[in-house]
């Protein structure tokens, strides 16, 4: 059972983890090096736990306390109980239904293990917005894709803000880093899937006739300003397109994730 | 022709429509009252412009001069120019793109008006976050949805950050305030629509099969925490369900809506 521990102090050297939430560069750092990550909101903080993360420490205000009484009672990290004002000194803003938790990252499976018996899996190029990687996780996950890869620049899918906008979704969905930008397409292609990319390309097709009785399939997405890079737009198998009204050339990328799974859910 | 007026006083009262951006009640208080709303970076203030919207001032760093100055040469009304980090001073954030325009709102068109030719509308119940009334908004237009009608208490979709997530759809799209939520649902199938209400309902249907062969069709959703009001759900002529992946039951709102349009758009 998870101790209850105090804190009146803000400089409790036991809140290192919390510190400064709004600082996204010194927060990939400090997660980076000390291999944790963060879940916030009493339903992503029980997921993680539920998910089999192991809880380096929890930090909640008094009355989120009974809510989350089951989750503390089956672990072994400490709960540092502070006021809400005081806690929002910390971490530097409005912490979301009062609750936190420290969780420690687990080493990335590989991509072999992660493609194993998935048919759907979405293939994220440069995604730079974490909101938008967490809304993808949401909807892949919803719409029955069965893992996400990331090439390396992709933002992180454990980053607090992803892991809220996802729902919790990338603690249960598949997912790991493609370890070589360079040939992740032709080897995903080897590996016998059909890659199929959204992209404005003059050859794309619409997605329904792209996707229309394949197998396997990878759906590739590019970054949320330019789009995919040269090289992955032409090592796809397929160029996809969303048809779109007369005139209007661009959704959002969660929102064209979520109409291009949901077709390629139903092919 | 706009007059070009360099600023080093960041108290200078004629900067009065741009101060803390960020104060979200206090903006909107403000925006009310002199019926103005701002919009933000090269590619929004230029659709504002073309779309007839009257600018009352432009607010610009040095370098975005040049890439706004054929809607400046378009314009009476004054550019204030100041440095980036003064211009930060008195916003109280990073300006994107180092533009800003303060233009006027106009009166809000009647439903009658907006509904005239509509083939699918929109409507949005209580979607609180301007995040997602301007994700909905982009949806809408790129999927082929025709006007867009907001209950008394759905976020304004002329809120800075509503119009620069729908990339200025707003101002294209036809849309209004519903005068009457009691009644709204039971006045739109009696001006020819079908309402169809997004919801978990034990009744619902997928939605492909809610819209097959439908003429004239008003697509309703509800508020990202608790969905639709019992009223709007049960005064709807019917209710429809996004299918999902067994165990998961919701979709971020602004990925639900983007599939919603583009399945209704193909009925």
């Amino acid at each position: 059972m998870a101790q209850i521990v105090e804190i009146t102090d803000t400089d409790d050297p036991r809140l290192a983890d919390y510190r400064d939430l709004r600082d996204v560069q010194l927060r990939k750092n400090l997660e980076a090096e000390h291999g944790l990550f963060l879940a916030e909101g009493e339903k992503v903080v029980r997921r993680a736990v539920e998910a089999g993360f192991t809880a380096r420490s929890f930090l909640m205000a008094p009355r989120w306390l009974d809510g989350l009484a089951d989750v503390l009672d089956r672990s072994e990290a400490p709960c540092f109980v502070l006021a809400e004002k005081l806690a929002e000194e910390v971490t530097g803003f409005h912490v979301h239904r009062g609750s936190l938790a420290s969780l420690e990252r687990r080493p990335l499976p590989t991509v072999e293990s992660v493609l194993a018996g998935a048919r759907s899996v979405l293939v994220l190029e440069d995604i730079v917005d974490h909101t938008n990687v967490g809304a993808i996780f949401r909807s892949g996950a919803a719409l029955g894709f069965d893992a996400v890869l990331l090439a390396p620049r992709c933002a992180d899918p454990l980053y607090r803000r992803s892991i809220k906008v996802g729902m919790g979704a990338v603690f249960t969905m598949p997912w790991t880093r493609l370890p070589d930008w360079t040939n992740a397409l032709p080897d995903l292609t080897a590996a016998g899937f059909t890659t199929v990319a959204l992209t404005l390309a003059d050859d794309a097709v619409a997605i329904e006739e792209a996707v229309a009785g394949l197998d396997r399939v990878a759906l590739v997405l590019g970054s949320e300003g330019h789009g995919l890079s040269k090289r992955w737009e032409e090592a796809a198998d397929r160029r996809a397109v969303i048809p779109m009204r007369e005139g209007i050339d661009s959704l959002n990328v969660a929102a064209a994730t979520a109409v291009a799974c949901y077709i390629t859910a139903r092919r």
